[in-house]
């Protein structure tokens, strides 16, 4: 919706925006791919041809969240139009209503054993010969790479601040087993090494959300652009951080952890993504620390 | 199988061992309970009360891994016979067909989204007045904790050996993508801190391994007795080290890394349980820790 | 002086702190003792017993910093007044020229090989028989305690801004050595792992830099005690913070990093004693999480 | 002694070695230099120009140990003697007697403010048109890496040894101290959070004794160059275990951990050399990990 709002012509907006709005329909979006490491975005190897007034598109993605979902009817997919510009130009992205042929929605992809919702898991789709109108590319040939910069920002901040989320809820849910268990003829809240835990996990938590409420605040202020080192550092730290008290809290309830009767097992799974969604942390720790670099080169 | 070919009566091996041993039926062992700290393994609150030549079986069990199997005929129950006894002699142990009435096999309980087989998961098990007589006791009432002990020595050393092979699986992995996908000009390989993970864990794969070896020759000439303290230390390092590994390479793997496509998601879902398994981690090192305190005290 | 400031009186102020303040005498803070664990203040054992008009001081102090500059003329020394009055009103402070007879000091306390100064390094102090008169006791008989709770409110937010600038110059050094050294044929600066610090020391810095800010503003808007979770809060999160990261530019130096030839050794060294200093960081982890578990109680 | 022992020529160790077995001499090493990244050798740059019958020695080495005690009496240098050689035949190990015109001592280099030893530290060393007969080169030009190389595997595993002592002792001051002091009215040692060191230290020291045997059994039994992998692997992980036990160790001693009145600051800071001696673990970890991806190359 938010590639729509921001890039889509009127009467792309007017088709598929205004039902998607209105909630009548879903959209999903069409980016990594499983043969190729989609973290360097130069790699997507989905072809976008033009062949008159139209555009066939052929390759294949997974981790389409949303797209196995029955009321799904539009795709947004990302593929290279013109292998032989500038790396940053050679990506489109381009709209695919879902019944085109050639699609084929062939399977859900698990998350550690989770389909993620009712509807199978994240889909791995593939584009045969698939064609549409070459009034269906959003913002112009070569404009992929900016329009998915464009949207990875807000995409990001959104991640960290469920993921804090998340901490906050395992670190109640956490204090609430250990107060209400014993062993060794006390509760549980009073082993050292819980309490160890406890303590690291509400400071942990604090320093991240400052750093992501003044993430935030940089991009009402200046844009995301000028938040480009915050939205990083979140995107580094915030994960990690999260993971790290899910795993206590996971431990602190015992075998229950790991089950369906508390929410920690599957919030720790779904969690586990984000070190990887939108570029593993070892690519965007890359790019920041080239930045920090750069001042003293 | 264990339990039985070292603790059973005659007829309790010529009922329940052979036929185990022959594999045309299997067992289950219900120790764990959803209600207590099991971990500290006297709040073990299932009672089993005598009633004339019967024992009274009251409780509720869970990961009772095997019980829904449809081949699964008995269970070994442990549970409070001697409320008034000393600390570690007031459980026993018990075998119950399954078919006996009162045992109601609830569900299965799930490990992170897997269950864990193709029979729904770890079974979550009520007893509720199920009778047996009382020549199914194993071993005497008030042997439980003993026997216990005596099954948990082995048992642990297995989980070690299988989660190192999940280590050493798990390195082959990473190394074989990491030498099969190129980012930025370069086939992973090339980055410096993904060989920073593969060198940790090739040294810490060696260091556990020998370490499980030394544990296992004790165990052989010194006995589990005499292998405590090996037990608990590989208990407590072999399953975050491969954790630890799993991580690395599902990192390495990007999304297909947490999917069905590899088998590392599963193995780490696997793998997490072990530092709840037995004990959680927390629980033997506090034991360690005190016999190594009580050479100075 | 600052304790003098709030609680001297006027004749106190008029004696002590005016030199203080004029740079013409030094004070040292003689509160921790070698014999017991200081941590808990209440185990300080440092007697002060009324004898007429004077107060008469026996006991040990170290780590008295200061207290060997030949312009210390004054100690503030806490002792046990009332060794059956509440376990917090058992504790008095006093003042004592430091040429009263009967006191000594001992040597200098070094960290790790630092004297810390060109004075020998924080000072061993013994008082035999040290008499004063009951007017140098500071704010009356058992307000020990609560004196040094006000005082170290804003003692921990300066060493943790102070630890704080130690990691960013860290983190300057680190960027300048390495964009200035050669290793196989490329600069430090494109290995991988010295990105990987270097991406987290800078997220690090700025997630701890903001609690710390906030700290400071709630001390400023609600005052010490309404402060004091945030003050805990980076009393354990920043010198172990800063602590990794002079680990890692000392690593980046090579053999210069542990030398005189930088200042990161040193660094180190006084910065590893924030761990220590005004309580372990465990203390400060157990009281957080107490509190934190409390709510759910 | 060890490479006079093996690459000596008869007449070298006539001269030097007997007295150095006799102990009436001591010799020093010159090989890392304060210019260029060392863990390269291929960056050493001190000159060995050959000139007539006389090689002419210039460049500036340290960290010399034993170079600053009296009776050092000879240096063995490695230096450049044919830079347009292959990459691992450019350089030469050569004997300098330390009276020799043009050795000029500067300084002593220290550790974390220790002088290491009652000389005043290792040396800092320059070479000034420093000239020694040809006959002084051991096991002839272009052999210097080899030899270093040669040295080194022994070297390490000894340094391993030592780092593992210091982990052992460590562990049993800590037990020690924690068994003898009292705060909040219960021994240190009732403590989670140091049991769990506790437990942590015994079973990361038993890993890594086994890990160090192994190796000095390969090298028993298969050499230096079998056992390659794992004397690596030591180096890479002994030191930082060592690290570990040693901080944990000298928080449990609060004040005085850091202080002289122990042996673990001082133990703590020379074992932080070895993360840097012989190359930093990055190197190794580097040189390990490619050796095991190159498996599935």
């Amino acid at each position: 919706m938010e590639v729509l709002a921001e890039f889509g012509t009127p009467e792309q907006q007017e088709r598929w925006l205004r039902p998607l709005l209105d909630g009548t329909i879903r959209s999903a979006f069409c980016m990594t791919e499983p043969a190729v490491a989609s973290s360097d975005a130069t790699n997507i190897s989905t072809s976008i041809t033009r062949d008159g007034d139209m555009y066939v598109i052929n390759g294949r993605k997974w981790w389409s969240s949303g797209a196995m979902d029955p009321r799904c009817e539009v795709l947004i997919v990302m593929g290279k139009s013109s292998p032989d510009a500038d790396r940053h130009r050679q990506q489109s992205q381009i709209l695919v209503p879902r019944d085109t042929p050639g699609v084929h929605v062939k399977r859900g992809v698990h998350v550690f054993g989770y389909t993620d919702g009712t509807h199978g898991g994240h889909a791995e789709i593939e584009f045969t010969d698939v064609r549409v109108p070459v009034s269906n590319v959003i913002a112009g040939e070569g404009e992929g790479f900016a329009i998915a910069q464009a949207r990875l920002g807000p995409g990001r901040i959104h991640h960290c601040m469920r993921s804090l989320g998340a901490a906050e809820r395992a670190l109640e849910l956490m204090c609430r087993r250990i107060t209400s268990r014993v062993a060794w003829g006390a509760p549980l809240a009073d082993q050292g090494v819980i309490q160890d835990w406890i303590a690291d996990a509400r400071v942990r938590i604090e320093a991240a959300r400052l750093l992501v409420l003044k993430t935030a605040w940089l991009m009402d202020t200046v844009g995301n652009k000028g938040a480009h080192t915050e939205i990083q550092s979140i995107k580094i730290l915030v994960p990690s951080t999260t993971e790290w008290i899910l795993d206590k809290a996971i431990q602190a309830h015992g075998g229950g952890g790991v089950s369906q009767d508390f929410p920690l097992a599957m919030m720790w799974a779904h969690n586990r993504t984000l070190r990887l969604a939108d570029g593993p942390d070892e690519v965007h720790k890359r790019s920041l620390a080239r930045r920090e670099i750069r001042k003293y080169q």
